[in-house]
Formats: structure tokens, C-alpha cells, sequence
């Protein structure tokens, strides 16, 4: 099997050490690895698999080594600039930021959902937003089989998907401290405000949701929307999903459809309190599904309770799956 | 005026401290007042405008002493056995708890949506469950206008919703002790659990908003789905509640129409993040609405984020609004 040379771009923020995290576990067929982040950062140490690395300066330099595969997770910003020099000199970028997800030359991936994409990649993969990742893994195996008419969701999502500040937000918040991340103080509290406010009155994440769910399951007719919350939960993210289906379903026939699909586990066993929580998710890469529920308010509809590890599934896990998927495709 | 004779049955309560804290605040034209509690509480002291009162034990024979109304917040096994017995003593019994709402000889009132409701009361009236009644109270003004066909409800409820064992799990929960309350840790967490399970897969309390939604609104056409979810907040509970209209509307008419509505507080500036939440709802009575806009996957449809106070407006407060409506009634 042919080793690769490996970077990460952004890896002393939260998701940049779950990178090395789950790079270490998933042992990936490594040849040479590289970490890079801002100047403010550059020189610290980083340790993976037991040998201590010194985290560089990224510069438009930093790929002119043979790089073959760099996890970007280091803002809209630096993937804005560096993604295309990235990919200039051969390397192919799995970017975690916001910045390429929309456009049509890249492709947009959630290796249990639409692996196939990433074979057209021309040099940038985009992972998607946190929130619509653990969706569609979700909505993938029932829109193949029941064809998806409409989406209505409504989210959870734990203050680890804001980042350290987010975190810190929380932690010191519960002591009584005011947000320095937030516009208002989280701990004891409900946000029904994620990303920046857009002149159709939806937040960026709200539309993230609708747009990047069509794009992944290649299906632009599909009628979403989307209220997304943040909450005083550290880290894992449940979201309320409401689907509507264009053909009828038999509820034990669909809760089969979803603990066959990839990536998902079904924990719906309400007689025993069994269901999806954020803080069983935690740690995890799977998707979790529960109140799995027929909604009698439509012709064919369901209730999903779903919920995953936001920094795992929802962002290193998922980029690391994207780049383990190239190494296959390079090997075949 | 009449003055009337008024009872707060378990007044020891969470709910029943506020139901004073309420009466106060309103100044109800009072002749007497008096409080009781099961056995275990009975013996200890109310405070009420500045008198101490001595909380006697419920028996058979409390009401046989003129009481005009008395004010129920002793959970449904008492309610069952001791509103019947008010009732049949000339006194109305305005209930929290479950257990009459859905009988038909009961009205099922929110003040600022039914009112006219009370007048065919037959010595009961039913108080709707916290998350209903801030539901109704923006949804009455809507339906009225616009005539809703479809309503999903995701809720986002406060740990007070369970009483004062269910506000000290959370509080413990952030110091690492385990729940008594919740089968699962609330801190840090989202439970799809309020109220028990149903045979067909609903929580008890998804139901309740099912069917109370539609008593209220005196509309059982309407197509309702909810799913009810705890959220590590003390105090206020937080709806996404997304709206089917059968006609076309204008959104900023629609704004308008819940300006001008009863008991509603309108929070929706957010390009200075002004929204409604829970911190700022606790302590008021007014049901706060913001975050409206078009949901653009159905023809006629609206996103709204609906934030009260639920031990006040969702439970003390409106049993009060009730007692007064009924007060009104009878100096009429």
C-alpha cells in the first residue's frame, strides 16, 4: 500500500487535536506528517503516535514537499487562501471550513452518504458543517428507500462546535462569569443564534443545514428548513428531525432501513429510557439515532432524534474517513 | 366588588410558592385566603402580604367553609380525588395538574386565548400543561388570521418543569452528582424524555401538546407533531415551533398581528441579537416570540422561537389570569 505524506493545518484548536486523535486511532498508512498553524501558534509541540512534533508556520511555502493529503481546520480565512495553493501543488485539501462547501467545483462529503463524490475532486474536498453531517447519515439510507419530500429540523448543539471560547464560555459561565464568545450568556440558557444573522432572517448555520443537505444527497428539490439552537451541553449535538416522505413506509421496516445504514446506531428503546444523548455520543464517531416515531400529522412522515459527537463525526472523524477513502482510491 | 374566598392546594410546592408570589403581585380582592398541603408539609408557615399563615392538611372537609376558588397544584392523584369534592361544595377548582384537562365537562383555558371557555366551568377548570399554554398564546392570534393547518413543535424545557427534584438534579449534575430526579444526567445533557412513554412511541408530555393545542384552539383539524425534549436550564422553557398556514400571509403583517396580541412580548431584532430566552423571560408573565421568518418549503409557513417563564405563565401565573377572569365573571 502506498504510504502517504500528511498534513494538518490548524492543529492546536480543538478540532485540529482531535485530527491527531483520531488520525492515531484510525492508523492511517502514514509515510511523513506535518502540523501547521498560524504564526501565534507555530513552535508548539505536538505528539502523535509517541514521537514529538514541532508545529510550523503555515506559509505559502509550507506545501512544497510533497504533501499528498492536508486536513485544513484553521478558519474560512486560511482554507480561502491556502486550499487553492494547496491544491496547486498536488495536494488534495479536506477543508472542515465553511468557505468551499457551496462551490460547484468541489465536492461536498460524508463518507457513509456520498463517498462516490470524492473521485471529482479537483484538488479541495469539503467536509461539511457539523449539524448537517449527523443529518444526512441519518437521512441518507430513508431518502434512498422512501424518497424525501420536506425537513423541518431543530437542533441542539453543544458549545464545543463554537471552539474553545465556546467551551470556555460555558464552563466559566456556570460560575457566574459573563460570555466572551457568545452575545449572551449560555450556561442556563438557549441560544436560538448559531453563525451570523442573514437578511432572510435565518442564520448562516440555519441555511448551512438547507443547502448543504441538498448538495450531499445530490437532490436539489429537496423542501428543508431549519431552527438551529446552541445549549448549555459541552459537547455532543441532538437534533429534532421531522421528515416527509413522497412513499409510505412500515415504521419496523424503516428502523431496519437505519440500523443497517453505515455509520448509524439505533438506540431506540424508550421502555428501558434508551435513546440518543449528547453525552454518550461524546467520544464516539457513529451517529446516533432514537424515538424513531410514525408523525401522524402528514401522509407518510417520522420523527428522528439523532445526535453525535459535533467535533468527531461532525468534523474530524468525518475528514479523516474523507481522507482514508483517497488513500483507497489512490491504492486501487 | 365581591371578594372572594380563595385556597392554593399544595401550596408548599414550586408551583405553589409562586401561585403566592403571583396573588400577590395581582392583588386579587381577597376576603380570605388559606393553604393546604398533604400531610407532610402541613404544620408549616406561608407568608402572605405580610400575615403568616399555617398550611393545614387537605381532608374532605377543607372546603366546607365558603371557598369561592381554589387554586390546584398537588399533582393529578390529588387533584382526581379533591377537585370533584371543591366542586361539589360550590367551589371552583382551577387545576394544574393533567388530570382533568381533557375531560370534556372541563374547560381547558388559557386567559388571553379561550376566556370564553370559563363561563361553562362546572367547578372545575383546567390548567394547560407549561408548554402548551406559551404555545397557544402565540399561536391563537395566528390561527385566528391566517388559519394554521400543521404545527411542529421541538421544545427546549427547563429543569423546573420537574419540580424542585428535577431543579436540583441539574444543580447537583454540575457538581458531578448523579440524577433522583431523570433517568439520565440533565447537566451537560438533552433528554427526548418528559413525562413517560406512550404505546406509540410519544412521550406522554408530546401528547399533551397534541391534544391540549387543539382543545384550546377548539380546532381538533389541526395536524400536530411535537417532540419534547429537557435541556440543562434552570428556569424558562424555549419552543421552535414551525407553522403551516392554509392562507398566504405578509411577514411583516404577521409581525404586526402578534404585536398587538395579548399576553405576547415581541423580541426580534437580531441584528442586535435580541431574540427571546430563557434567562430573560424568568420572572415575567408575557410569552416572548421572536426569530420569525418564512419557512420557504411550504407555501405558507413560519418559523417562530416562543420563550415563557413556565412555573409563571406556563402553570401559577395563568391559574391566577384564570381565578381573575372568574372573579370578573361573577361581578359582572
Amino acid at each position: 500500500m502506498k504510504k502517504v505524506n500528511l498534513a494538518v493545518v490548524g492543529a492546536t484548536g480543538m478540532v485540529g487535536r482531535t485530527f491527531v486523535k483520531v488520525l492515531e486511532e484510525r492508523n492511517l498508512p502514514i509515510e511523513n506528517i506535518y502540523f501547521f498553524s498560524s504564526s501565534r501558534s507555530a513552535g508548539s509541540t505536538i505528539v502523535f503516535n509517541n514521537k514529538e512534533y514541532t508545529v510550523e508556520e503555515l506559509t505559502e511555502t509550507s506545501f512544497d514537499r510533497g504533501i499528498d493529503i492536508a486536513l485544513f481546520s484553521a478558519g474560512a480565512s486560511t482554507s480561502e487562501k491556502f486550499a487553492p495553493i494547496a491544491a496547486s501543488k498536488g495536494c488534495v485539501a479536506v477543508d472542515n471550513s465553511s468557505c468551499w462547501r457551496m462551490d460547484e467545483k468541489v465536492p461536498l462529503v460524508v463518507p457513509e452518504v456520498n463517498p462516490q463524490d470524492i473521485s471529482w475532486n479537483q484538488g479541495i474536498i469539503a467536509n461539511p458543517n457539523c449539524s448537517t453531517i449527523q443529518a444526512v447519515v441519518a437521512l441518507k439510507p430513508l431518502h434512498d428507500k422512501y424518497k424525501i419530500k420536506r425537513i423541518v429540523y431543530s437542533t441542539y448543539q453543544a458549545v464545543s462546535g463554537a471552539g474553545l471560547s465556546g467551551y470556555n464560555d460555558l464552563e466559566n459561565g456556570l460560575k457566574g462569569e459573563a460570555p466572551k464568545k457568545f452575545p449572551h450568556p449560555i450556561a442556563g440558557n438557549c441560544l436560538p443564534h448559531i453563525d451570523v444573522f442573514l437578511p432572510n432572517g435565518y442564520t448562516k448555520e440555519e441555511m448551512k443545514m438547507v443547502h448543504e443537505t441538498r448538495k450531499i444527497l445530490g437532490d436539489n428539490s429537496l423542501k428543508i428548513t431549519a431552527t438551529t439552537v446552541r445549549v448549555p451541553v459541552f459537547n455532543g449535538h441532538s437534533e429534532s428531525i421531522n421528515v416527509e416522505f413522497e412513499k409510505q413506509y412500515d415504521l419496523d421496516e424503516l428502523k431496519e432501513v437505519l440500523r443497517n445504514a453505515p455509520g448509524i446506531i439505533v438506540q431506540d428503546d424508550v421502555a428501558n429510557n434508551v435513546y440518543p444523548m449528547a453525552i454518550d455520543a461524546t467520544g464516539k464517531d457513529e451517529t446516533f439515532v432514537g424515538r424513531i416515531r410514525r408523525d401522524e400529522s402528514v401522509e407518510s412522515g417520522v420523527n428522528l432524534w439523532v445526535v453525535a459527537d459535533n467535533i468527531r463525526k461532525g468534523a474530524a472523524t468525518n475528514a479523516v474517513q474523507i481522507a482514508q477513502e483517497l488513500i483507497k482510491m489512490w491504492n486501487k
